[in-house]
């Protein structure tokens, strides 16, 4: 066995014991860990700002892009933010011990659906230092331990972040071990982790389509993915065009690099010309480069550059966007519903049937009508914190927040009920 | 590519566009495929028993154990119960299109968390081919596809009643690709399967251990798992001695072969002697060989095998049990925790104190209070019908059924929101 798979076995024994512990830890002493560990943050910024320079300087040695570089940054605003994090989940109701069902039987059997955590959490990401505290906090407040491995262009930051949570717990009286850092910059790390099925109950990759690939494909335990967002905005032909264009700017402009960015416009050829003769301008306006079908073309001209059938399956995260003209709503979902990633997607209508019809239909996390697709966010939807946006089927759809890494128990109680 | 995994991409994508389809239609429509497949399936009794007669003849001829072809078997009563069966599913209530939540944000976006489908749903199985119609009446109600893929040796079985299913369909003006049986009984159809990831959302494995393990190392999308149930009854210092007797008899002798079926006692050291004295022969007069501690040997006597640490973690399946005599409520959930397999787990106590950190400390999927571990089964939690019973810790705990195989999806109402 190698080295790395030892270190991480042993990291899940320990995993695996503070998750037994911390399922029966009351809000109070949960939250007291996080409180703690903002404080602790605060304490010791110092250190922890000294670990995240050597990471930066080890980063431009290896050529690092000032992209990759500025993720990688933390400073003392960046620092503050994660502390008014911590303490804002630590404000934020506890899931856990919530009887979500609770019902009898006429044979006089009384059955309760309990909340309770998942367990041991296994989180493998890229580059951002924050997400170490984000999801530390996030799985400690549900009762969860957690093992994070992120980059190794962060693994200073990860640990100096790490080792205040800890400090936190230990603070709290809670056991140290809920929130393990791995220190193993070993790729094989990845591919260990996901095999432990018996010591991780879930694991969530969040970065690019390789490494969620990657843990897909070797994982033992369930996976969560978070995978791209090929998001639509449908401008029906009843829709108001000042809103519309709004919506359509703000979906492609306001954060283009995001997975709940549009990445296509959908028009109603009713309305389509003088939809587009408005809004087209407005978004080249803003540098967006528009990528349309041949009906597009000619109400925009030939500037406009044919949009391929790559291009309605890709997500740009760029100001990038795709255009096509289409004859009716049925055909706008099925747009949707062929090339879509099931993320975000908008109807712009006044017509409540249109907009009915778009919401039953269109089979994405979050549909939306005569909203921007960038609400498909924890944030905005009231969770106060997210973990990410799943584009999975089971378990957590969409948002992930508190409620979502908490699974259920039955408590069953009877009278000497036996079988007959 | 090879032929089998041909076949299987393409039942994939009909299923998907089947699924597309069923995920809008009304209770009504699905409900009434499933009345008119049992109709069919009595109307063509005579064809499927030739067709199961044939799997039989085959099986002995293969030398199948009496058991197996026992399982294997179909006749006219086992036939009138999957159609009662058909029909009861049918009488249930759809969960699909239930608003689970419902809610407004203070910049007056109004949101709905809105139960549907989940989408395509491969099951795969072994034996018994009421499975098909059991698994398919689920899935299609709750408005996903299905694809079969049985054991070898029910494959004219599977086929005849797929057949019915499929015409139930048809009839119903529901299309017929929502039930697919696979007819290749070739072994890498289980992981062509299971690498569909874009064209099956959920597999369930239901069968033995290696199938699942098989299973999980290939799957792409996610599993739900049936694995097995090393239950226990713990009797408490403050138990009804008749109660815990009647409790320990029925969980261990009921039905021994099912994974709710007892593997273990605990009982406390201060009622040690005075119960097992009383329940020891008891549970021997019918047939149940003890396996003890030596506080247990100490108080039956010799004649009871030694426990070994593997006898703590086995799932006999059989008359066997384990017995433990333990000093303290705390040690009785320490050996669960620790031995168990956090499936069904009993406590017999009339101390409300004692029950009540049982029910919360022991991390089961379904934990009892005074009432048998048997009890853990869809049918008597009120569900109606269950695919299985998931050891799991995510989408599905315990006993799952219609409820457990959909999702949700949020649709969103603003007034032309856009994020600032």
């Amino acid at each position: 066995m190698s080295d790395v798979r030892e270190q991480l076995l042993a990291a899940g024994a320990r995993a695996r014991r503070a998750a037994r512990d911390l399922a029966t830890r009351s809000d109070q002493e949960k939250s007291g860990a996080l409180v703690a560990a903002a404080e602790q943050i605060e304490k010791t910024e110092a250190e922890i700002l000294s670990a995240n320079e050597s990471d930066l300087k080890q980063g431009a040695t290896n050529g690092l892009s000032s992209a990759l570089l500025d993720r990688l940054k933390l400073d003392h605003v960046r620092l503050a933010a994660i502390c008014r994090s911590l303490r804002e989940v630590a404000q934020l109701p506890d899931p856990v011990g919530e009887v979500i069902k609770e019902w009898s039987r006429p044979d006089g059997l009384r059955f309760k659906k309990v909340r309770v955590p998942i367990g041991v959490i296994g989180i493998i990401f890229e580059s951002r230092p924050n997400v170490t505290s984000d999801a530390a906090s996030l799985c400690l407040k549900t009762g969860n331990a957690v093992i994070l491995r992120g980059g190794s262009e962060a693994l200073a930051s990860n640990i100096a972040l790490g080792a205040a949570l800890r400090a936190g717990c230990r603070h709290a009286g809670i056991p140290e071990d809920a929130v393990q850092v791995v220190s193993s910059t070993d790729r094989s790390a990845v591919r260990a982790m996901a095999e432990m099925a018996e010591l991780i109950d879930l694991i969530i990759p969040r970065g690019g389509k390789q490494l969620i690939e990657a843990v897909t494909a070797s994982a033992r335990m369930p996976v969560i993915k978070h995978f791209d967002g090929i998001c639509h905005v449908y401008v029906d032909k009843a829709a108001d065009f000042e809103m519309a264009q709004s919506i359509v700017i703000n979906a492609k402009c306001q954060r283009p690099s995001v997975c709940n960015a549009a990445e296509t416009l959908l028009v109603h050829a009713a309305i389509a010309k003088e939809f587009l003769e408005r809004c087209g301008p407005e978004l080249r306006h803003r540098g967006v480069e528009l990528r349309g079908d041949p009906e597009t073309q000619a109400i925009l001209g030939s500037s406009v550059r044919p949009a391929t059938d790559q291009d309605w399956r890709t997500e740009h995260l760029d100001l990038v966007l795709s255009v096509r003209v289409v004859p009716s709503l049925a055909d706008a979902i099925a747009h949707v519903e062929t090339y879509g990633s099931h993320h975000s997607d908008t109807i712009v209508t006044n017509d409540e049937q249109a907009a009915t019809e778009f919401l039953n239909k269109v089979d994405s996390a979050a549909v939306f009508w005569n909203a921007s697709t960038r609400f498909n966010d924890g944030g905005e939807f009231g969770f106060g914190a997210e973990i990410g946006i799943s584009t999975d089927r089971l378990h957590a759809r969409g948002p992930m927040a508190l409620e979502e890494l908490t699974i259920y128990k039955y408590q069953v109680i009877g009278q000497g009920h036996v079988k007959a």
